[in-house]
Formats: C-alpha cells, structure tokens, sequence
C-alpha cells in the first residue's frame, strides 16, 4: 500500500497511478523542495515543535537526497506520484521514522505553491536578464547602422524613408515593456505560502517570517484558502510571455521577409540558417521561422491554465496539477527563443544599399510634399489630395516624383517652387525631429537613453 | 469619391466599405476623438503652426459635433469608415476649408491610439472603482457573518471547519491582485501617442509635452513606430480581465453549487434569480451561471487580439481596427459582471446552521487528531497513519469521530486522552492562529487590515 | 411583475435585467422562433392536445408579429429577456389567453435549441455556397492564367518554378476540405430537439416526426437531457470555420506580401485598396489585412464557447446563453469574408513578367541539377552535396547557375554535360509530371477535376 | 559539417541546433518513418528508378535500425535534428553510400506530412475503439441501475424526476457524435503526401497509388503544395479532442459534485481515489478532477496549432515543426483520460435511496401538477402561474405539494380534483413517454438501440 492510504482498503489502479502521477515532470523542482523543506524543519526546530537532533538529521538526509537527484543516482519511482512523495520516502528510508515529522504544520497542498512559487521566481529572473541581453543586441545593432536608412511601412507598402536604427528601437520598447510587466509579476510571486497548511492554517505556533526569510520571499500569504488555490503568478507570466512572443513573433516575420530574395536587405548569418534536404541553394531562417511558430505553444500554454482555472471551487482541486507543464514549457520556449533570437540579430548583415534605395522609391516622399504645401498654408487635406493626384500623373509617367518638371507640379498647385526638389529621404527623416521622431537628433538621443537605461 | 482617395480611379466597392468599415462600433469613441483633437488644435495654434481663429473655429465646430452626438442628431454615415473621417467630414461641412488644417502633424495612426488610449484610461479606473465596490461587498459580507462556519472543502471534500469570513476573504485577495494588476497596466497605458504620425514622426515643431499635459497624459510615447503599432495596453488589460473573471468564475461555481437543494448553504435573493418557463417552483442563480458563462467571452477576446497581433511587420496595418470590439465587449463584460455580482452578493442569505452543522461532519477534524498526537510527539505521517484507521473504525460503526469510545482511541494508540474529546469545530478554527490561518484572532485582523486597504 | 415569477416577490433588478437579457442579440431569431412555434401549434392540434380553432388564433397571431417585426413596428422590450418571451408576450396581447397554450409540452430550452439549430442550418448552407464561390474565383483565375510561372517557396525563399495556376489550385483544395468539414457537421445539426421540455421529455402524446418534418430536420433527438445541453453543433460550426478562416489568412499573407513594392507580384483592384489619411500614394491591401486580423476573432469565439462549456453539469444552465453571440458574430465573420476575398480575388492583376523572372533567379534550378545527376546513377544526397557546391561557386562568383561554364560543373561531378544547360523554369515544372504535381499536363487534368467538383 | 549543409561556411551554432531539434519528440514516429521509406524505395525500384539489389540493401538496412531503436540501442543524437536525418544518417553508416539513393524523389516536408498522417490514422483508431469502450460502459452502467431515480437538474435545481439511465445514456449520445467526428477526420486524413516532394511535384516516373496501396492510404494528394503545407487533419483531430473532453469535463464535474458529502450520490472506488497528506479522512475524486482539468491542455494545444498556422504563406515553412508536440500531447491526453475515466465509471456505486429521495423532494413534481391543470384545459402559461402560487404556499407552511390539502390547491384552481395525489416521480417519469424522454419504455428502447449501435 502506498503512503497516505491508511484509510483505503486497496491501492491505486496502476492506469491510475501512471494517469494522476506527476513526477515525470515536477522532479525537476526537486532544488525548490528540498530547500524549502530545510527551511521549514529548521523554523519547526526553532519553534520548539520538534528537536534540533531532529533537524539535523532531516536537513542532513535531504541534502544528501540532493545530492543523489543531481548525480543522477535517484531513482524516480511513479508509484510514487509526485517529487514530494519521492522526497519524503527516500527520506524515510535513510533517517526512519524521524522524517514523519518534517511534515508537521504543512501540507502538500502550500508546500507544492511554495516550490512553484520559487521555480516562478527564478524564471521571473532569468526571463529579465534575457530581455535584457536582447535589447543589448538591439541596441548594438542600432548604434553599427545609424547611418542606414529603410523603409518604413504600413500595410507592407512602402510608406516614409526612417532610420534602421529607428526601427529597431521600437522593440527595444517592447521589450522595455515586457521587462516592466515582469517585475510586476515578481512583485505579485514573491510571496509565500507556507505555513497555509491544505487550507485553513496549521495549529502550531509557526515562524511564517522566519521562513520567508529563509527562502528569500519577500512577504508572507494574508489568506490562506487563497494561498494554496492561487494561480494567479503563472497565469499572470504566461500573459507576459505571449506579449513578449508576440513582440518576437513581429520581429521574427520581418527578418523572415527581409531576408527573402525580393526583399534582400538582410543575410542571416549560417550560423542561424538551415538547409533544405532536396534544395542545395537553400539557406532557410529557421530560427525566426520557430520563433514565430512557437508563439502558438506559448498562447496555448496560457489558453491551457485559463481553461483549467476557471470555475474551480476553493479551495484546493486536483485538477490545479496541470499548473505545470504549461508554465514550464513556457518558460523554456520564451527563455531559449530570446537567447537564440538575441544571437541570430547579433551576427545579421543589412544591405545598407538595398534599403536605403528601397526607402527614395514609391512614392515615399509624398508626404513630405504635402507638408511642404501645407506649410505654405494650404490646408493639410486640400495639400493630400493635390498630392494624391501628383502621384497618379507620375505613375502615368512611370517616373519618381523627383523625375517630374516643376511644371508638372505647378500645375497642380502655384504654391510648388524649385525647393520642392530638395526634398530626400535624409530631408524627411531629418524633419521628423520631435521626440519619438526618426530624425537623427531623436535617435542619438534615444539611443542614449537606452543605454542609461540597460545599464542601471 | 470618398475623402482621401484622389489617387484612385473608382471608388471602393459598396461590400468592400461594409466590410472595411469601422464607424458602427467606433463611434462610442467620439467624445475621445473630439477632446484629443481639441487639445491637437490648440497645440499647433500656440506652436504657431496654424493660426488662433483658426483653431478657435476648429473648437468651436467641434464642440457643436460633441452636442450633435451627444444629442443623438448627428448621422453616421457607414461610407465614412470611422470616427475620425465622420468628424473630419463633419467639421468641413460647418466650417469650411479651415477644416482640414486640423490633421496637420497628424495622422488617422496616432490618433486612433490616442483615442483608444483615452478609452483605456477611463475603463481601468471604472474597473478598479468596481473591484474596489466588490471588495467592500466582500469585506461586509464576512464582518456581518463573523461568527458563521463553514466546512473548507479541498476536492469538493468537507476538509476542516472553517470561517465563512475567512472563506470570503480569499476573494478579497484575489480582487486585490486584480487591482494591483489593473494599476500596472494603467502605468504602460498613460503614454500619448499624438505626435508619432503615421509611422516617423511629423516634420513640425510640436509640442507633445504640451497635449500630454492637456489630455491628462504621464507621458508622451518615445518611438515613432512603436506608439502607432503597439497595443500591449489593450491585451494587458484583457489578460487582467481574463484573470479577474476567472476569480468571478470560482465564487460563480460556489454561488450556485451553495445555492442546490444538496448543500442549502444560501438564498439569493428574489431580484437576483429568475424563474424557469416550465417549472413554477425553480430559482435559478442566473446572475452566477452567467458571470460563469461570461468568462468563455472574455477569455475568447483576449486569444482573438493575442493572434491578431501575431506576426504583424511594423508599423501599423489595417489589422489592428480588430483591437476595438473585443476590448469594449471585455471591458462592458467584466464592469457589468462585477456590479451585477456585487449586488447579488449583497443581498445573499447564509444558512449558517446548516453550514455549522455541515462543518462538523465527516470526519473534518481528523487532521486536529493527528495534530493531537503529533503534539504529542508522534511523528506526523504516523499520526496520519492512526486516524486514518481511526476514520475507518468510525465509519464501519456509522458513527462520526466523537462518537467512537476512548477505548477505541486506545486501541490505536497510546497517547490518546480524555481530553481528545475536547476538539470541536471551534477549537480546531481557533488552533489555526498564525498569519493567514482562519482563527477568530487572524480573521479580525485581516479584516482590519483589509478595511484600510479599502479605506485608502 | 414579469411573467413566469409568480412565486417570486419581486421583481429582478434593473440591473440583472440589463445584465441576463439577450433580446438585444437574440431577436435575430424571430423568424426561426415563429416558424418553430406554428410547426408546434399546428402539431398541438393533430395530435389533440389543443383546438384547431386556437391553432389558428395563435397562427395567424404569429403571422402578424412576424410582419411587425420584418416591417419594424415590433418594440424590443429589454425587460422580457429574450425573442421567446417578448413573442409570447406579444401573441398575449393580440389574442388573450389562448396564447397560454402554445407553450404546452415545450419548454424554452427545447425551443431555443431549434431556433438555434434553424439558424445554425442556414448558416451552413450560405458558408458552402460562399466557399464554392471562393472556389469558382480560383478556379476562373488559375484558367485564365495558365501560363504564368511564379517561383514555389519555403521559407519564403525561392524554390522551385512552379504555375501559378498549381499554386492557386492548393486554395481550392484547402476550400474543398471547409467543405466536406461543414457538410459532416451539418450532418449533426440537423436533428429536431422540440419535444424535449425543460430535460426530461413532456407529458403529452405529440408527434415529434410531425415537426421535424415540417421544420425540415432529418431526424429527432434521441435524448432529451442531451438534446437541451448540447451545443457541439455550435462549437463544430467554429471549428470548421477557424480552420477555414486560417485558410484565407494564409492567402491574405500572400496577397500582401505580394503586393508589396519588393515582390510587385499583383496589383490589387483600387475598388479592393484603400487609401492613407497621411500618405497620398499610398494603396493598402485591406481588406487581405482585415481578413488576416479577422482570423482572431473567428479563434476567439470558439475558444470562448469551449470555455463556457467546460464543467458544465447537465442539463441546461444559464451559462448556455453565452453560445450565441460568438457564435453569430463568427458566421458573419467568415460568410463576409468568403464574399469580399472573392471579390478582391476576382479583380487581382498578376505581373507575369516579374514573377516568371523571380522563378528563374537565386538558383530555384538547383533540385533540378541534383535530379539530372541523381538519374545519371549518383546517390541523390551526393548529388545534393555537389550542387551545393555549384551554388556556392556561382554565388561567389555573382553568377546564375545556367551562367557556369561547363568546366565548372564537371570540376565537381564529371557526370555533367552539355546537356545540363537545357535545364530552365519550363523543363523544371513539365518534369515534375506525376499526380499533384505543378507540370502542365498535370495541372490541365487538375483544373478539370476541379470544374467538374464544382459544377455537381 | 552536418548533412546537407555543403553550400554553407560553417555549422549551426549549438544553441541553435538546440533550438532547431525535434529528435527529443519525434523519435515516437520512427516506425512511421521506416515503414513510410521501405515502401517509398519499394517503388522507386518497381519504377525502375533505382536498382532491385539498392532497395534489398536500404530494407534490410532500415529493418536493422527498427530493431535497434525497439530494443533500445538506438542512440538519438541531437545534432541530427529529426527522426529522418537520424534514420538516413544511421543507414548510411550502416549499407553506405547507396542510402543516398532512398532520398530520391522524396523531400523531407513530403516524408514527414507522410509520417504524420501514418501517426494520425491509427491515433484515430485508437481514440475511436476507447470512444466505444466508454460508451460500453455507459451502457452497462445504465442497464445494471436502471430502475434508479435521480432528480434532472437545470441551473443545478433539481428540476424533475428522471432515470439515471437516461441521465447516462445523453452522454452515450456525445460520445457518438465524437465517434463520427472522428471518422470524418479520418477520411480527411488517409490521404497519402507522398510524392509531392519539396513543394512542386517529383522529376520521376514514381508510382503513387502503389506507395499508397502499400502504406494502407485510400488516396494520394491532389496538389503537391497543399499536400506538404496541409496540416488540418491535424487541427481537426484536435477541435474533435476539445470537444470530447468537453463531454468528459461535464461528466466529471457530475461525478465531482455527486460524490461530495452534501450530494452522497455517488462512491467512487478506492483504486479511483486518492487520500490527502494532511486530511486521513478523505477521500478524493481525483480521476474525475485530473480529467476536467486537463480539458484545459487540449483546448491550448488546439489553439497552440491555430495559431501557429495562421499566416503562414504557402507552402513548407519551419513553424509547421511545432505541429509535432501538441498534438501528441492531445492524443495521449485524451485516449488515457477516456481509459481512465471508463475504468472510473465501472466501479462506481449509485445510492438509490438518496438519489431517489432527492428526485422527490423540493417540488420537483410542480411541472407535472402544471401539466395536470393544462390537460384539464387551462392554458399552460396560466397553469405555471397557479402552481407557482401554490409552492409559494407550500414554502410558507414548510411542505412538500403532496403535504397541502386538497382545499390549498381548490383554492387556487377549482380544475384540481383529488387525483392530484397520485403524481408521484415514478408518474412523473412514466408520463415523458415520446421519443426521448425518461418515461421507461423509451429508455428500454434507447438501451436497445444503444447497444445495437454499439455492437455494429
């Protein structure tokens, strides 16, 4: 009979066992258990609840269990269920029935939310840091083109010539935003639920501080049938990660159409490029093409949780088990895409002179001909629409605006003089000199700030 | 020829405006439009970009469109597209060419962000001032219930006799994360757009601080690009939403499952239930099932904008008028649903007798035998073990724990006393007296704490 | 006091009124719910439950709101809940209390899942007729374009030369399969629920079969709890519909990316492109890009109606509501849709010229080399090794393949000869002459299968 | 240098070949592969493409690599990205260099669609034959309690008397329509890719229909880009799932609620239950929990591949490898719930008496007195309004209808006469005699046909 059954009169189906079982994929918080498990038999100890022989030697067997679990010497048992049953039986085998006491003032139910909590914490971090190396790389590569000049688009038309520089930035900003909501996030998981008990508290005279302390936690839980059926921390990461993976996801369709052959204003360096098993000229951009791709397993990551949570009775239900492996793959998929994706962006090349010939054709500086009418007092909207009909009588022409005669433009409207010709890409970036604006001044500005801001 | 089209030879097709158009549900955001262009106007007047009558007619014109509006005299044309080309085509109807002075250093890009920004501003706050509303309902509810217990249920599993003050004040928790949350994304929402153009920047020398100032921004965006393609402040507020309706979803569950003939634990009351067609004697918790239901919604519009969003290029494209229906359905969905439940909520009836009752039964206090003897030094998982078998015992008997003879104790351990037949419901909820425990002691606390919260 | 509440009382709240009514969505299914009530009156009457006197007090009474409906004399009253009760409600008024006896063995839930499933038909029947109108376009467009080669992609870089009419022909078939999807599912929606009650079946002798042939149902629901509760019907709809919607994204992509300045592939009707407030030259795709963007909503709706149906306990809850307003919004999403794609489809202008260019470039001929060595006896994945090779020569070279001299190529492999240079974008595409297969003979067959498909 | 790489200057960067695998997941289509190849170089040797003696050599080869990756000594080496390049590159140092010919006319993206389909087709399978496992015990469950009364809920009121079996049997019929929605995929999905090679159509004489024959496929594709770019027969396999553990969802949320202590309907089996670490009482529905909550994981793995697909141009592009883990995850998912779950229902014990005592109490026999008035010739809305008057009263002495006087129900209707008594739940149920209903006759006719169907 396996741990916990005294009650029942046989055991678990093994069907069951292998369907409810979740230490196929909750080991991996064996660090998180074990530590927190220290922590709370040293409170115990210092609480007077049990010895401080005791103590010693449960924080002696537990590390050693640690120990065993990182040499790879721990056998992982699925009857077993869970990393907290592994735990506390292998512990039972090595220091007899003095490990029945560990488990004094707590349940599996607020020590599971403390090990997911702390796991959260980390990620939390280690998700941070990488947002930050990306908005490295962006920054880097922002500052080696701040001379290129691209298009920028809507609608995938060509629209107004910007800085690539000033392209980029923009996601530095998304990622500024994801790091924000982030530590948002840290501030709302850095709390512990220990000493919550399965749902009601523990009727012992615990330390809850003391533990927290322990284990880092800023702030101990007010509430504790919410301490131990709160999910809230990793629905509230997996939210951010889709923003992030969608901000990476927008990132990942432009290097994927840049380095297209019609496009061709980047090369993606072989490093992040692949190959194609019938192809030999392919050199495909596989790792903005997963990254895209897997934005769909982190929206379903959180689809997942949002499904499971909703309507559960307080307080604790099994079915908060899928918590896991969800969270987890979502934290692996947006913590390796951002070190890859960051890597793949170090080392690609623009085509400074495929861009910047992209950005004077089409028509890009109509715009800049209409302010410069309505800077001479014509309305804005009458100045569009003289425009509008500039532009048609050049496409008639098959020529670039610059190509037509000032008769041509005089034509339309007596308010066209010879310096309508010195409008260029570097005139129209160069005039949208308000902050935010692609105009050099911003950039240098903006390029400073960011990098007041990465290295706070 | 409709506006803006004078490089096209025809007009679009009269499916193709159906279809494009965005006025029939945009036009809840007139009164932004007009306030944002209003504070437009008389930036560019004090930068001297167009003339002070000028403006003055613009505000003038304007206003007298608010009034049209306002007073449902004012016909929206589905040929118009949008808000914005409504006025726009308004406001030249009233005042002439002057008219089209206003877009200049503007485009239809920075303006919808900036209108449904505003938008945005306005339903955080009615959505916290709701949560807040539903926190107090909370917070009355449980002081008025004080002394009402309840069985805490794990699996839907009578567990251990709890507070009923203590049960409602998980929720509490839950809508102050949700407030927290809620305030974060008002944070990275207060940024004005204005000024970003259509994608660039604008070649004049405005003063964004300036309509910041006036429209009641933090601050203004940093990166041209960003600001008119960005809309992490609709999802965040969706993915807030999504996690505040799941918390309803829960009580939801509880509300109609307490509300059974089973459990009994609660009326609600007449105005909140509604009758069945074919059955006279029904009352039905509709007001829960549907804040249940709602849930489906509200997550369904957060993935709707999460996979509009994904892999769109920069900056902005025709996409992104899909943000608006889902976000005022989310923001209508979840302000309803917290008013509607809050007053459900407070005018329910607890049967606190056959709570009490309920909580006394099937064996809830045997966690309290185990702590019993864990006290008494046997480890734990021991412990567990002995009133496993007690449970067991009472149950062949048909009896509950307190019922069994000291004897039968005895037999299954040594250490049990007389006084084991001291624990009750009351002594158990008592024992739980540590920070977030259901103790009287803790519950008066925490409902102090949770006051001035509110009180702030 | 409202109907069916005469054991309440009071009445509900103003607000829950707001809040639980669906009139406001649910009056499109007047018509459903008229036919559907006189199919049931009239059977009321053969089978002799009511007279046929008041059968056809309550016919003609229905006939009558229906013209006050259709005509718009017919007041909505928000405080009668739903389509159901302000009929009821208003049959009441033209013809007393004979109107009571309508409602004798039905419930509202049986009834609202008739009209729902009415509605649910017709909509099935218009989505395969826009779909074969999507699949007449491309088929119409493949014809008339027979000659056009366009280079195949993956990854989006160039492959294979491929006919743009095999490319086109890859919609109809992914448009043949929405097909067979929406026919299986109306398999499963055309079932009669009527006669079900509330959820046990009613107490009367009626004559199911009777309905169901009059309303046009193949057959009559086998279980009466089942046949309240279920809404499969409604989330297969969605389902079908997302993958269909996922469909026209993936073409949506393509008719804007290829229409971009880069590809310059097609050029889009200017009654399907719409035009910039800021950038007079600009000629944006929209409606591709709202189709696109639209995807989200189609995605969220089933996900919602998933959402609002899991853990619901039988038989009919409240809840159930919440199935109609996505499930609406998505039809209308997905038959505009069809209808406007068609039509843009329709007046799409390929560029021959640049796209039969791009497939001859960047060494879309490089698997047809392997192939040529391939048969010549070497082991293909050598063979693929060698053109490689050859790709990289020409690379560094600034070359095309077919710009090689022959020593180069048997420098790597002494099986080449002359006769490799006969290889171009025509012998490429004839050679690939197996089913499925881009080479003319192939794709003549394949548009003949198609017309024939479509003409049945 | 890995293979297929000749063209490029160095190799992937490890993180990226990290990033880029798949071997960890798809080494499980192995057998797919190899079957898929032997019978790929079957034909090109029956085509005379390649020599009898090669195809001997590469079958004997791939038989070799099947055993030694059944027995385990099968070494996965990330390096090689997938299951195919494991295979070719294991055979290649197994027969040498004539492994090279087996890749002729074939690309990875038609070998792989191939593999896919071989998985999805016997997941079909097997998903159906659990679907007929569960309805068996459906079935049997049904006739074995078919004389136990339950009260029909709606809005969770207990509404009227009905039979279990018939409260079962509505989930026999979601389980049918999950059967045919799964043999509609299949129908979709047993169409063989193979032969489309990369995008375009194979240079080769091949014989398809063989390949087909062979691998057991009723068609080969129709268009080759399609064929490799098609993933809908994965997408629907998984909205089938979504639904069908929807239908689970509801079920367990019934076991989940009847089994609690206030309900006491149910006894799940002690091998379906679990016991808590901290609570020896209890005892938990823990299949039934895990099966709701793992309803979330497929709903996410469904819009995961959503997601994933939209947008993406035709045809191969590397995001199509994310369509791998979802999906398997979805087909584990659901085939072990419904095995579990089936296992579940078996053992579970019904208590008659407190559901039959349920069924009877809280005026659930008020429709009946409704209809009893209505069958006199009071129209049915004016019966509803008397019946409710008459619980009201029967609420306000504190009895049950059967408990009031004849005078209380003369009171309010001179049509009552003193057969009112004889409605009991057993007339109740016996009434609902049309197709259907609970009435006894129809269930004997429902089981009947039941398991016609199901011995089909």
């Amino acid at each position: 009979m396996k741990p916990l059954r005294s009650r029942f009169e046989k055991d678990t189906d093994s069907k069951v066992q292998k369907y409810t079982e979740s230490i196929s994929y909750d080991q991996q918080l064996y660090r998180e258990d074990i530590i927190g498990s220290i922590a709370h038999a040293r409170m115990l100890s210092q609480c007077g609840i049990i010895g401080w022989d005791e103590v010693e030697k449960i924080v002696e067997g537990l590390n050693s269990i640690r120990e065993e679990i990182q040499n790879g010497e721990f056998t992982f048992d699925p009857a077993l269920e869970d990393i907290h049953m592994s735990i506390e039986t292998r512990l039972f085998e090595k220091i007899g029935e003095v490990a029945g006491k560990l488990h004094t003032a707590r349940s599996r139910n607020d020590q599971v939310a403390t090990d997911m909590r702390m796991y959260a914490k980390d990620a939390i971090f280690e998700t941070i840091v990488l947002l930050q190396g990306f908005q490295k790389v962006i920054l880097d590569l922002a500052e080696t083109n701040k001379e290129v000049i691209i298009p920028g688009y809507t609608h995938m038309q060509r629209a107004q010539p910007i800085l690539l520089a000033h392209h980029l930035l923009a996601y530095f900003e998304m990622a500024q935003r994801d790091i924000d909501r982030f530590q948002d996030c840290l501030k709302r998981t850095d709390v512990l639920p220990l000493g919550s008990g399965a749902l009601a508290g523990v009727p012992y005279r615990i330390d809850r501080n003391m533990v927290a302390k322990d284990l880092g936690f800023a702030e101990t839980s007010a509430n504790s049938l919410d301490a131990v059926s709160d999910r809230d921390f990793i629905i509230e990461y997996q939210a951010a990660a889709s923003i992030a993976m969608m901000h990476l996801s927008r990132l990942a369709e432009e290097m994927i159409i840049w380095s297209s052959a019609e496009f061709g204003f980047i090369e993606i360096d072989d490093a992040y490029a692949t190959s194609s098993s019938i192809m030999p000229q392919k050199k495909n951009p596989d790792v903005a093409e997963l990254a895209r791709g897997k934005t769909g397993r982190v929206y379903g990551n959180l689809m997942a949780i949002l499904t499971t949570m909703k309507g559960l009775p307080l307080a604790y239900n099994r079915d908060l088990q899928e918590d896991k492996e969800g969270f987890f793959d979502t934290v692996n998929t947006l913590n390796s895409t951002l070190e890859v994706f960051s890597g793949m962006l170090e080392t690609v090349k623009f085509n400074a002179e495929r861009t910047g010939k992209a950005a004077s054709e089409n028509y890009t500086l109509a715009t800049d001909v209409a302010d410069y009418l309505a800077k001479k007092g014509v309305p804005f909207r009458e100045a569009h629409g003289i425009v509008g009909k500039l532009v048609v009588l050049a496409i008639s022409k098959g020529k670039e605006l610059t190509e037509l005669s000032l008769t041509d433009y005089q034509n339309l409207s007596p308010h066209f003089e010879e310096d309508v010709f010195s409008i260029t890409s570097q005139s129209s970036i160069a005039d949208r000199n308000t902050h935010g604006g692609t105009a050099p001044k911003q950039l240098e500005r903006a390029l400073k700030i960011a990098r007041r801001k990465l290295n706070e």
